[in-house]
């Protein structure tokens, strides 16, 4: 399973003519084009930037409820950005005329808690009872560390984030349930104090961090073989920091079983025409 | 109709022994046993300062994904702090063991769109296919403007809030569509500034002002004729400041008519557990 999506998961550079500083200042809408015409199969990290990247998880009307309680619960790997009309592909709040079966990089398809498909789009998987969340994503607010002068390793290292599953059970809401899934970032302690208050101005975008310091905490065996992404380095006087991760509803689709979730592949973002600082507070 | 429902609207002294003042500092549990007990029958601003109230919003199961997702899309009147279990009146979150059915003191019963009744408590109507919302109260930002030395003229005139049905729509959802309700207290343009700063920090209880000034902006014609609560003085240099309201969901129940629907009646709160610090951010 996971040689089947080796390609999908590094941040390295795609096949093909494109470069991902090509679309560093590119306006979503062109990423998106980009992305639905194959000419961009990579992560989304650092394209269009200054824009708001969503997680992707889509699920069948009769499990849309219980998904948007859990959602809830756990606002902090979960925060619902947008709610699309059941049957509806198109999220009319963050992206008017986009689609949600073609615009992002790479999907993941989920059946009954096992990953058995990760198709380019999800064209010929749709169907009137879908019902698509998207969730904020972290990489909205890095534009916000690096304007503070703070690290992001993987970007620095031109990688996909590192992100672990953790021993943490989410909230359960219905027949949802499952671990906690994190990304992390290095930094000093002083470094982490202002990286603290950078990202609580950014709830929508999974907010100040869960954790800092200690991996095993969080039940973290191995910095360096994270479930997701890349390994980044990690310096000396650095620790590191852990936000909560808008993959957990992909844990919680192997935990929980579903007859059918489909998700965007770790990394592989819904690029938004909303401006960062459209969730930003105070 | 409106005579059924003035006796609980105004903010005057209930029938009994007891006093508001006896309750401000009495603890949420205190509270809600007190209305449980029917020696509470009034508005609840004021009690058990330092606590979050909760506006209450019952819909039948098959509404309650539509009316969720009314709610994500108008944050700013409908900001969710809790959707119990479907089948249970038992607000886990906010404050275990309470009973949404018995521990408001006053409910509002909308059947096809018509408030048909205004009970004491709900038990003889619950349903094992009912789900519970609670959606944050300004009461809760109150305290926080009364500490910053802001007025807050009904608590100062021992009245409920005015509340005003406004010409904005709501974003719909599914079944749901409505007017936006504003709850409104006046103040200096000089407050208004240091109002609009202090409730940002609270989005869990409607935050930041909607209106400042102009009443017919929202198609209010009459602010001395609210159309829930009482009407409060108005000042010389003084100018309306309108927030989002929990009310909106009866204007809602009553435009969009769903087959039931169970709220509050207007100042009528639910006390939950929970610190009002709780939900401020920065």
């Amino acid at each position: 399973m996971s040689a089947m999506i080796d390609g999908r998961q590094t941040g390295g550079q795609p096949a093909g003519e494109v470069r991902r500083s090509d679309f560093a200042n590119a306006r979503p809408v062109e990423v998106r084009r980009a992305i639905r015409e194959g000419r961009w199969t990579g992560v989304t990290h650092g394209m269009a930037r200054g824009h708001i990247h969503a997680n992707l998880a889509i699920v069948r009307k009769h499990d849309a409820f219980d998904f948007l309680r859990f959602c809830l619960r756990n606002p902090k790997p979960c925060p619902v950005l947008e709610v699309c009309e059941p049957g509806s592909p198109e999220p009319v709040g963050l992206a008017e005329g986009a689609d949600l079966r073609t615009d992002l990089p790479g999907y993941r398809v989920w059946r009954d808690g096992s990953l058995v498909d990760s198709p380019a789009d999800v064209r010929a998987l749709w169907r009137d009872d879908l019902v698509a969340f998207l969730i904020g994503c972290s990489f909205t607010f890095e534009r916000a560390l690096l304007a503070n002068g703070l690290p992001v390793r993987h970007v620095e290292q031109g990688r996909n984030v590192p992100m672990y599953r953790t021993a943490r059970e989410c909230t359960p809401a219905g027949r949802f349930a499952g671990p906690l899934v994190v990304s992390m970032r290095p930094m000093t302690p002083e470094q982490a104090i202002r990286a603290t208050q950078v990202t609580s101005r950014y709830p929508g975008v999974h907010g100040a961090p869960v954790h800092v310091g200690d991996p095993g905490a969080l039940g973290i065996e191995d910095l360096a073989a994270p479930d997701y992404g890349d390994p980044v380095e990690i310096r000396d006087g650095e620790v590191p920091v852990f936000w909560a991760c808008g993959v957990t509803p992909q844990a919680v689709a192997a935990a929980s079983r579903p007859s059918l979730m489909i998700t965007h592949a770790p990394g592989h973002m819904f690029l938004t025409d909303l401006d960062d600082d459209r969730l930003a507070v105070l």
